[in-house]
């Protein structure tokens, strides 16, 4: 008997149809003598709505009634599954993420999981019930509603593995695994068996939309068993997600291709090239909450420099906003942003065995003419800006010069 | 300075520019030095949408993954609105059931209010905030979210303004007040600018649609001052429902006429005519938390009578499977059942001192040959049960009848 927590997406429970073979699929699960959490997400399509009320509402609509509003959706399946899996004969019970409880900090919208109340939901399983908990959300100290942000459904589910201790933590999803790249951008990606978490957490973070980036963190951080697997195929093994790599086989140089369409760039021009004016300029940045992602300073040259990062284009208009301010402040000449870039990155541990695995990818570009904007590299993975319109010919390229494409 | 607990139903927060229209409304208030409680529906049909989701999955829901559910139509509502305040520049707050908290017993989908912390609130009243509170639920002591079945908002209103000895309980809805019939079915009805408690409790159990009928029960038993206005006008003082009838004024001796189309007659045919048989049939029904409305038992012959009550359309099919199990225990004849009925009722504390208005009322039935099938009398009005065909003619010859057509 194993303790496994499920995490179904939003394509998973799109109808009721859908919420129904869920149920099934959870039965069969019970069936075999297992315990079961099952997390999910609101119907497909259905924070977007929620959203766009809101925005209808305001242009920039008040963080936590946000929070207010878009829990709903996952409170709705939670409640739809739950009814499903009585109507089949299997006992459960929900739980909104504030019944869990799911403490949060207070950032709304981007809240962060502080601790997670495993009391009424062990003694739900201990008494033969299926679990099921509303994911993305939480609530904070003074029971304000908080969610974790796009795609926060993952995170909860691997947090709620990692505080119960469960053998394994599920992610059923629209794919049977994690892929070499999006296959709808090349079809001949080909599904990985096993990948690291250091190479996971590199392509969640560049993009795939696979598993949400913050989840694979927290699945290395506890060392939670993790799984990506089709909730529409009874067969298959899907991707387990490791903590080793394996020793035992040829380890390809390159795992996958990841990109990303949602980024933006902004340029600082002429900044004094002192100390300190990373931070001035990041800190005003993090302290309105947005993420960067790249960051590029070029050498100084006649005492001044420039600045370049990237952040989501979400956060584009208000970033460019804190910039302007920023830019009078330093005295800088200009503030430039470009929000049509994409961003493509190989990512693969083989790379720290294999040395010039960047001057092929640089190479593989430039023989497409494809010009480079920004470059940023970690120990396992390089990543480039370019011109948004060329995003999809550099994955397919690179996908093909390392090998990746699937031999049939 | 008063306290206001103002109520807005599903039409007046349809959509997001009816909500915007709702905040104006509130702001006015609060600009004249009014503390305001908002109590939202969840949009127009919403709840609907929830209920026909949940049906999709089983044919009878789980009642608690049912609440789960269907509170999450206001929880939309109480976010928007208070991004609406706040993007109008009125602090504001917005509380589930749950939050606020609203305690109820766990009769799930029909649970009853046993509490209410003020504590929040009036802390945020205090601070200068619009406190914007769900409708329609609550939250039982083990945490679970409930609701209180149709209609629900008005009693939270209510009892919202209780607990806050709020100066006046204001129920916005989509008519400027209580009308003589629905003017739907009688052009000619008219608005009534003062009706009492008892009167409009007759008329919201006989199904008028303006008010709920707890929310009039708790009104009355706390004193609370309840107010029906539309919300799409911004004049006009709408219905004021008192404790104490209006001496200085000549009563009319029918205030309104009230129907409903929602009902199902239920006969248990041939009981044996002994002490305990209504209790037993009644009983069986009630621990099945159907309420039932009018009851009639035909005076017995041949040692056996004919037993026969009115349900709400929607325990019809209930109902009728319990008095199947109850025949054969009592050993009676049959069970027959009739949803095609209707219910119209006269109303009005005149009544009581003018004799000859129900033999009036049965003439006019008379006179255009409508069958009556059951008869239940009160103080303060008088009940039909009719063919449903005939619903409409009978409202509109009563109302004529009863002098209480609009003279225009």
């Amino acid at each position: 008997m194993a303790l496994i927590v499920q995490k179904y997406g939003g394509t998973s429970v799109a109808n009721t149809e859908r919420i129904k073979n869920v149920a099934q699929r959870v039965a069969r699960f019970r069936a075999q003598g297992h315990q079961v959490v099952v997390v999910l997400s609101a119907m497909s399509g259905e924070t977007n709505k929620l959203i766009a009320l809101a925005k209808e509402i305001s242009a920039s609509p008040d963080p936590r009634e946000l929070d207010q509003v878009c829990s709903t959706g996952e409170q709705v399946t939670i409640g739809l599954l739950s009814m499903a899996l009585k109507d089949i004969g299997v006992p459960a019970k929900s739980y909104t993420g504030g019944q869990v409880k799911v403490l949060t900090d207070n950032t709304f919208t981007k809240a962060r999981i502080l601790s997670i109340d495993e009391a009424s939901m062990r003694r739900d399983l201990d008494a033969g019930k299926v679990v099921v908990v509303a994911g993305f959300q939480g609530v904070d100290a003074e029971g304000n509603v908080t969610t974790l942000g796009r795609g926060g459904s993952d995170t909860s589910a691997v947090a709620l593995a990692a505080a119960l201790k469960a053998d394994e933590c599920q992610i059923y999803t629209d794919v049977d695994g994690v892929y070499t790249t999006d296959p709808r951008v090349v079809p001949q990606a080909k599904k990985l068996d096993v990948i690291t978490f250091e190479e996971m957490l590199e392509m969640a973070s560049l993009g795939s939309k696979v598993l949400q980036i913050r989840s694979v963190e927290f699945a290395g951080k506890y060392k939670v068993k993790l799984r990506v697997l089709s909730s529409f195929e009874d067969e298959g093994e899907g991707t387990l997600i490791t903590v080793e790599e394996d020793k035992n086989m040829e380890q390809p140089i390159i795992s996958g291709i990841a990109f990303n369409r949602d980024e933006a760039k902004l340029t600082l021009l002429g900044v004094p090239d002192k100390p300190g004016i990373a931070y001035h300029i990041l800190g005003a940045i993090a302290a309105d909450n947005i993420d960067v992602d790249m960051i590029i300073q070029n050498v100084g040259v006649d005492g001044t420099t420039d600045f370049s990062f990237t952040v989501n284009n979400s956060d584009f208009a208000r970033a460019k906003g804190i910039l302007d301010k920023v830019k009078s402040e330093l005295a800088a000449r200009a503030v430039i942003g470009d929000n049509s870039i994409g961003k493509v990155s190989i990512v693969g541990v083989g790379m720290r065995s294999h040395p010039g695995v960047a001057s092929r990818m640089f190479k593989a570009l430039a023989d497409e003419g494809i010009n480079i904007q920004m470059i940023s590299t970690s120990e396992i993975k390089i990543s480039v800006v370019i011109d948004e319109k060329y995003l999809e010919l550099a994955v397919r390229v690179l996908h093909r010069t390392f090998g990746l494409d699937r031999a049939d």
